[in-house]
């Protein structure tokens, strides 16, 4: 059993997600610290949440670009709160050439080689990006300008986990401009919107769609918008994010344009991203001790057809046949036919690789008629009849995706608790763990305060908080509605 | 007239294929010396070319990973030749901090955060690979290990050129591991040939297969194989690289495997690649005086609708129709709708981008059921019937497809010359241009001194050349078959 192999959930979470992430063949360490390598089934994930983010940005009228590495130094000066935010812990470029050590061993850095002014690896491109736009932008008729950017950035961390955080990082960032704030308000909401639906329709994970308190905010921005999930060990994990900048990046960079009065304004902005983060969050939702669960939307293999106990022609051309419906439907499909390797080993493989369905085709069930078919979110295990078995796998993978949403969604709802007082809000954090929906003064203070005490941060005030009269949990304050609180990654 | 904004190629071929990437929107230098800024069109071409290529790769077996962008320096030290080749001009990450200038003017490096090793920006990934494959191959059984990457890597360019020539630029990198000398040689040509016919059948640029000699091999491959072109200019360009590494970084990382007679063996390597410098050839294979000109099979916008003057209920419906035809048969399509430009700027627009097919929409056309059409390739303009009129504009993006590749062999063939003696293969290097097919005696020396007096410089030994027995044009030495050389970018 890959229980064997992979440590329990509850007895180790960190290393059960490492596990996962180890025998799944997902990504692993590299020899540059924090730096982490995306292994080729991991990627093949990436790469199917990638190409649906893709086509629904362009759905929704985003062309993509491509925007330097390198950002000059002292474009990270330009606004103020983005240097507080982002100008800290960085690559930075200061030479351009190594030569042969004259002592012999191997090379050193050339010194004559500096550069004038040092090159940062982006962090994030907003600030060459709006000097790129200041040239692009003149009039009202060069606007809205919707550009996306699949992209590395690199942020040096200096306690990283794989996906979750690592110095390295691949992601999107979009970056709009818009000739009026109504517009770019709306742009920032349209794509959360967009951010949610691929979060529940694709990954099957539930999130909470809410805006940042000022604390939390994107550095630089006016209001960020965020997206929250639920992770199996009751920690939040912040998804994806949406900002409205406001004017800011275009006051920094003296971005203007002329309007339809043939005045002269600063133009409005948005940005936004979720990035390898995501896979973190794909694996936390739905995996278990047995390995990877994967929704079947986002399985690079959604069958794997073992033989048993090996191939030969009847098993082989009755699955040739089965291989032929499954990809007429569009299914991905994979027909092991390795004889050095046990059936039950190639079981134990595909269940830690999460491989949505696995057929196990016998000749004795062949002769039958049937054949074994093993469901990986539920590990039911049924003989199906062979005919009409195409459309009852795409059927089940329909019900399997249904499935993993709605067991993530109950997992949330059972550990999402209402508290009124300080002392039930720090048990639930501590004991129970998961979301806690409570009163808060509104102020930066009570929220660190709150934090320090617990280790638990506002994930959101969630948009469809509703209306209603309580006090602070901590300050005894008035508030007039409940916002999130969890620990967080 | 387009032929008014660009600078025609017989009075600046250099300012022609500038004005070529502004004026269709393809890129634009940025404020980091060196780097590029690919707009939206520009990226949307590339996008095709990468998907195609991408697709060609999945079906040749080869699956996506992610590597580190950064190399730690010692990696670089380890293969002697490819030290020489890479670790010379390259970004170099020195520190991970920045902070508030004392003074008060922006921000500073943090002396304090001084890398223990400098990390380099990977020029390419062969280091950081093997030193990984030596985890991922113990048996016979992890072979073969055929792994592709879509990255950005970064040289150190002192002189650059859009597309052709920038410090950081775009790429897929294929890394190849086999058990056996013969299977990787296999390996690098069939790459080869894919690239060669993703030239043709994709861009329409014919290219010529051949081996570079010893001087112009990749650093640390045992055989560089190359794809060359040649532009309008007479200048070759080396559009695809293939090598076979022989067991150099296997040896210099440590790579061995267990083979099937259970004995230790080096791994044998190949990695191959095409980087956003095929922009560049594709640019300046096929466009004009008019502006870019594309194959169908790579242009954003196969078809632009031109309403005449302007749309109306009439010509939208009629429009409408005719979209939705060409949309069902796979065809991209933009109804250009601006009321505030001019028919005439837009026809000028949508040659100066290369669109390949223009349909110009009035009402007195229509009256008549017949629309006006442009070709871009030909600049022909004919009036056709609407009837059957989304078959005849597929049928003539095949005919397109083919006349443009047919083109450029054509112009291809008259600037390849044969040349006997040295002072004729001078004249047509210096007068005529394009391929000179002479003989070489094989030396790096005379190669040398040839470039040397000539600036032209061995572009390929042709897969296809003919065993014939000759004289080097320089030396008289003897030689057996004729190899290509050319000025080159």
């Amino acid at each position: 059993m890959a229980k064997d192999i992979i440590t329990e959930r509850s007895v180790d979470y960190s290393a059960w997600y490492n596990g996962i992430i180890k025998h799944a063949g997902l990504a692993e360490n590299s020899p540059v610290k924090g730096c982490m390598i995306i292994k080729p089934y991991g990627f093949a994930i990436w790469e199917k949440m990638r190409d649906q983010l893709d086509s629904m940005f362009k759905e929704t009228g985003h062309m993509n670009a491509y925007f330097p590495l390198f950002i000059p130094k002292s474009f990270l000066s330009k606004e103020a709160k983005h240097v507080e935010g982002f100008a800290k812990e960085c690559a930075v470029v200061t030479h351009h050439r190594l030569m042969n050590d004259p002592n012999g061993n191997g090379v050193i850095v050339d010194p004559s080689a500096k550069l004038e002014e040092e090159l940062i690896v982006r962090p994030t491109s907003e600030t060459i990006i709006w000097d790129t736009y200041r040239n692009w932008i003149q009039s009202y008729r060069d606007l809205p300008l919707l550009i996306n950017q699949w992209a590395n950035v690199v942020r040096w961390e200096m306690k990283t986990r794989a996906f979750l955080r690592t110095a390295e990082f691949l992601w999107q960032e979009g970056h709009t401009a818009h000739s009026n704030k109504q517009e770019a308000i709306e742009e920032t909401r349209m794509i959360l919107d967009l951010y949610a639906q691929f979060a529940e329709e694709w990954m099957a994970m539930p999130v909470v769609k809410g805006i940042k308190t000022v604390n939390e905010r994107f550095a630089g921005a006016d209001d960020t918008y965020t997206i929250e999930a639920l992770m199996q060990d009751g920690k939040a994990l912040q998804s994806g994010t949406s900002h409205f900048l406001g004017q800011n990046f275009a006051k920094a960079f003296d971005v203007r344009f002329l309007n339809e009065n043939n005045k002269e304004e600063f133009v409005w902005a948005t940005s936004w991203g979720v990035s390898t983060r995501l896979m973190g969050g794909l694996i936390m939702t739905h995996s278990d001790d047995d390995g990877l669960v994967l929704p079947p939307k986002l399985a690079p293999i959604q069958v794997a057809i073992v033989p048993i106990p090996k191939p030969n022609e009847v098993i082989n051309e009755a699955v040739d046949k089965i291989v032929k419906e499954l990809k007429a439907k569009g299914i991905s499909v994979k027909y092991d036919m390795d004889k050095k390797k046990r059936p039950g080993f190639k079981f134990n493989e595909y269940e830690l690789k999460g491989v949505p369905v696995r057929l196990g085709v016998g000749k004795r069930d062949l002769a039958n008629n049937q054949i074994e078919l093993k469901r990986r979110d539920t590990m039911e295990t049924i003989n199906v009849p062979l005919e009409g078995l195409a459309q009852r796998i795409e059927d089940l993978m329909d019900e399997m995706q249904v499935n993993l949403l709605n067991k993530a969604k109950t997992y949330r709802s059972e550990l999402t608790t209402s508290a009124d007082d300080f002392d039930t809000f720090k048990s639930v954090i501590e004991e129970k763990g998961g979301f806690v929906s409570a009163h808060w003064d509104g102020t930066t203070e009570t929220e660190l305060k709150i934090k320090e005490l617990t280790k638990a941060t506002i994930r959101c005030i969630p948009l469809d908080a509703e209306d209603e009269e309580g006090k602070c949990i901590l300050t005894g304050q008035p508030s007039n509605k409940r916002v999130l609180f969890a620990k967080a990654y």
